[in-house]
């Protein structure tokens, strides 16, 4: 197989080409949660639909994920019914616009919000299995076949002031990290149903547009020859994001281009991005990621706290991982070390559970001779730690408002995690910036306006999520899963 | 006059122009300091020159700043001699690497740095004048007419860690903040001693690209008639930033979109940005805007602390104003108030000498009845200030590091002033993102090829300045006259 192409060239004119080797409505670039999607709706719309993936299979970054999709409002699916949990939309609606504040897409949270019952309908009609059960304890992703949790910062401060708590993770009915994979199966299995056309090991190139704008098909190599194919209704783009391009992360993303692990599939290389600006597109939220401090499980570490190098604590520690993630990396402006400072009883499993990979800065029978251990200013962890604990004990943090559910005394011996970028601890993000596009899939220029022929969906768009700090688990695979189908739709009525 | 038009047209087809009504080798927008840069040395290098300012006075941003260029390296410029400093070009390209960190570009920095003293020279042979002497205050721009001073972070920590510290801000020969408009008035006389046709009152509406891509000319309003631009040689876009676009602002830079108070002139609105990204430019840093907390003159208010909500300190505040300015504003993520607490003697001539607006929040005899009066959490003010004071007495400040000078310790009476966002003070901001250009100020696709007949300098562009974290007054009309003098004399070797 060729290399990756990272920069796509330049977009051919429709006038020179003599032959298309290939002809369908739709061409859909990448075969994800967002490929798949669209092409199972254009298909059902009547339209021919081929599907363009780069690597042998379909999957995406969305079978590499847990797929804990994002869903609620409407008085709350059926799952969280069944759990007793009653969510408005208009409820859902505020917890994302408070997650996202300005970088949101009000048009898409609304449209997401509004239709989030609806997706998951369409989504148990494809096959997708969810048990009316709720997994009730602090965690990454569902490790039990259970389907409802809190994915988000909907239970931490101060998102209750903006929206009631309720949590709208749905996480496949599977033991183990498989939702992933289970959803992409399950997705395949009904692209493949359809009279779609798949190509696998094929490369996207380049856009094809005429001299009015429009794009009508695509250049892709397949078995090393290049192919004319012309996309009668549309091509849509779900080519995913560009964390594995380290050009484009440092050119965008610059804060996010530090040494972080990107997690995504090879092909996250902003192919989709780069093609369609070729063709005039405008970008939005390119600045930002995804990144987490993947500190729990254990849960119990969530008793702890987290300090800079100042001894100071700077987040409420029952925040999501994403928002902790967030909050630490912009602290490493100011602060050349973090730590995670917990007791033994918080340390719990810690060895054989974590994912973290932060290993034992220090131990202290009392907090001077761990803060002296980590070279801490005299007084600093001492005054931090007390203070914490005597309020820890009546149920309160005036300072961050950490829920009561989280809150006790830390008690000696004590032990710090050196949470540190760069010694040790695993810090993975994701791109969540991408091409501006209306709810319906649509590819805008920089001015929004329309290019016709030209929709996009998943992590090559911006979408839902707009940065880690008003991330959940679930809003990039709900995000991909719903605009995947919504292009889909919207392109086969061209 | 037309309302302006934020939103320019499409490019025309330079196929489509049946009638040139004016021609000249190279088309300048905008009549700020980088387009008269750009003019004087285009005409220099022999071609005809055009420019097109929609003001009806030459000026653009630059006239309405203090001006204080930031040059050095070399050696010292003759005024860092004549003051005693020795300026390295690699101390002044290590400080700002250090400023800008992944958001920098290198090859801009590099060329900005080697050609610092030719830049002096070239002001100086226009006519710009410097006194060969230094203000040793710590002020925000000078109002004597000396030349030199500290005009960012040089000895802040951390910056001493990486370079020497070194003045470099050139404030020109003149008494009072009018080194902006001397500086404009001296370039346009320079302008008009040459062969260059100004248009005044005259809005760029499109750009004109031939079939291949290239750049052949514009559109220009003037007296409500369009007009086509023949630019033979290359149209130079220097239009200044988009802190006056309220839509640009939230797209692309919404962490800026908060309350801010725009600083510029009312044409910056994007236009130039629009423009290029119509014939397929790309653009970087498009989420970065410099913004100022500007809490000195008085400088004794540096002796002081801020605090946050939390009661905690979080910047050193002998750093630059636009870097206490920037750490501010992230604050304000996680914390709903942030207070300057000073003392009788750093309060002094506050009411007589501010910019800041900032309202006394609250005063005491003791930091605990500060504390109590201003509702922070009790012990946190009282632990943070006690702190302080211990140190400081020893000149030394272990959380921030701020330096010696400004160390002393706080004494009773207490005054705290409130600086939090949209409760008085005064928080300005400008863009720093825009067209991805070479140094010598081609634009660039998003794939970093060049489009021909197309060159941009100035804060259309993303210069030296990225981030006002590492901001230092003076970086960005530096920026915009050096840079708009590579851009002239580029195209007119086209």
């Amino acid at each position: 197989m060729s290399q990756p192409k990272i920069r796509p060239s330049k977009p051919l004119s429709s006038e020179s080409i003599s032959q298309w080797d290939i002809e369908t409505d739709i061409a859909i670039v990448g075969f994800g949660g967002a490929g798949a999607c669209a092409a199972i709706e254009a298909s059902d719309a009547g339209a021919s639909v081929s599907i363009f993936e780069l690597a042998s299979a379909s999957g995406g970054s969305t079978a590499l994920s847990s797929a804990e999709i994002y869903m609620g409002g409407n008085g709350g699916t059926p799952v969280q019914q069944a759990c007793g949990y009653d969510d408005s939309t208009e409820n859902m609606e505020n917890y994302l616009k408070a997650c996202f504040g300005n970088q949101g897409d009000e048009n898409k949270i609304k449209a997401y919000c509004e239709n989030s019952i609806g997706h998951y309908a369409w989504l148990t009609s494809m096959g997708v299995p969810f048990k009316m059960s709720e997994l009730k304890e602090r965690a990454i992703m569902a490790l039990t076949d259970d389907c409802l949790l809190y994915t988000g910062n909907e239970k931490a401060h101060p998102f209750p002031d903006y929206a009631k708590p309720i949590p709208r993770g749905h996480n496949l009915y599977i033991e183990g990290d498989n939702g992933g994979p289970l959803l992409m199966k399950i997705l395949t299995e009904q692209v493949e149903k359809r009279d779609i056309n798949v190509h696998y090991e094929s490369r996207a190139l380049t856009l094809i547009r005429n001299s009015a704008g429009a794009v009508e098909g695509l250049v892709v190599r397949i078995n090393q020859e290049e192919k004319t194919v012309r996309a009668k209704r549309g091509v849509i783009l779900c080519a995913g994001g560009f964390c594995m391009n380290e050009d484009m992360v440092r050119h965008y993303a610059p804060s996010f281009d530090c040494g972080l692990t990107p997690i995504g599939n090879p092909g996250d290389t902003g192919s989709g991005i780069l093609m369609a600006q070729g063709v005039g597109a405008g970008t939005v939220n390119m600045h930002e990621c995804f990144v987490s401090l993947p500190y729990y499980p254990p849960s119990s570490l969530t008793y702890g706290i987290l300090v800079n190098d100042k001894g100071q604590r700077f987040i409420n520690e029952d925040s999501y991982h994403g928002r902790v993630g967030y909050n630490t990396l912009m602290q490493h402006k100011l602060s050349k070390r973090i730590y995670m400072i917990t007791d033994v009883d918080g340390y719990g499993d810690y060895e054989k559970m974590s994912y973290l990979g932060a290993q034992v800065a220090a131990t202290g029978e009392s907090i001077a001779e761990l803060e002296s251990e980590l070279e801490l200013p005299e007084g600093s962890l001492q005054f931090t730690l007390e203070t914490y604990n005597r309020h820890a004990e009546k149920g309160d943090d005036p300072l961050f408002h950490k829920a009561a559910p989280w809150l006790r005394e830390i008690k000696p011996p004590f032990v710090a995690l050196d949470c540190t970028l760069g010694r040790g601890p695993f810090y993975p993000f994701f791109t969540l910036g991408g091409l501006d596009t209306l709810a319906t899939g649509e590819v805008l220029t920089p001015e929004r306006e329309i290019i016709p022929g030209l929709f996009a969906a998943g992590r090559t768009t911006a979408g839902i999520p707009r940065t880690a700090a008003g991330y959940a688990s679930g809003m990039s695979v709900g995000d991909a899963t719903f605009f995947g189908r919504l292009a889909g739709k919207q392109a086969a009525t061209n």
